[in-house]
């Protein structure tokens, strides 16, 4: 099988939001052993000019959500951005993935060349072609929120490697 | 033109390091405004057990190097991992450019099938196919350690925003 849009896009979306899902387990856990209240977790950051960690799980979500939308011309889901606990952040994560699996493969593929246009910064918009799109925005995007989350939970001390985000669950087993 | 294992490859891997040389430069220039040394941030870390700045910089130029050379069968150029300073980890930003431009898209194309077996860990290997290998691994591993050393960097003060990571110096153009 070549590679296709919705094959360089769609699985890379999924797996990666269930690893970033398995990070948000190891911190209610890691939390739990400490005898903290894990969902300080929700505000931290690492510069105080930096958005906090409940934004960085959002914006990951919307990234993935987006791409998909607006590759394949098809409506998504509105979420409300009033996460408050892991468990909140850990059920948008679940809901991205329930939109995710409800896409078609070809409502993706041979979209490389549509236009697209979305809202960069408060009053401007950029257009790119689809697979433009894909690869030097949404891709980027996306791992840099993912990543940016992993940090947060590593600087403050809970017990993560890179095999908990490449792999997630399977890591441990 | 539909997508290809180069087209999904080695555009992104060139522009996401053409911007993380960039955010590099701006580090430089903000060390130089506040009269300290640049070469402090090669050494800074996010957690103590985490590798420093100069190891994530390392490792993101080596895994869009492996994943070109493994996914085309080519020879990749080896590296030292002596580099001490910001210039050094900006030449060996540049030198991995320089690899990349030397490979031909064809070299890649229709390589998804291929089996890949590369070290994980010390004593293991995990095999993939080309295209599993480059959206579950290679671009997974590759942002991973880019975005973190843009954390580094944002942590410690440099003046960076995401614009720097997605559009590099035409942020500020």
């Amino acid at each position: 099988m070549p590679i296709t849009m919705s094959s360089a896009s769609l699985p890379i979306f999924r797996t990666t939001l269930a690893n970033l899902d398995h990070c948000l387990a190891k911190a209610q856990a890691h939390a739990a052993v400490r005898k903290f209240d894990p969902d300080v977790f929700v505000g931290v950051r690492l510069a105080p000019d930096m958005l906090p960690f409940a934004a960085q799980v959002r914006i990951a979500c919307d990234a993935a959500k987006l791409a998909v939308a607006r590759i394949g011309g098809i409506e998504a889901p509105k979420f409300e951005d009033n996460e408050a606990t892991l468990d909140q952040l850990r059920a948008r994560i679940a809901r991205t993935l329930d939109f995710l699996a409800s896409v078609p493969a070809d409502g993706l593929d041979g979209r490389e060349q549509v236009d697209i246009t979305f809202p960069v910064g408060r009053d401007k918009t950029r257009t790119m072609k689809g697979e433009d799109y894909l690869r030097h925005w949404a891709l980027p995007n996306f791992f840099f929120h993912v990543t940016t989350a992993y940090a947060l939970l590593r600087h403050n001390g809970v017990d993560l490697g890179k095999a908990d985000y490449l792999v997630g669950a399977q890591a441990s087993a």
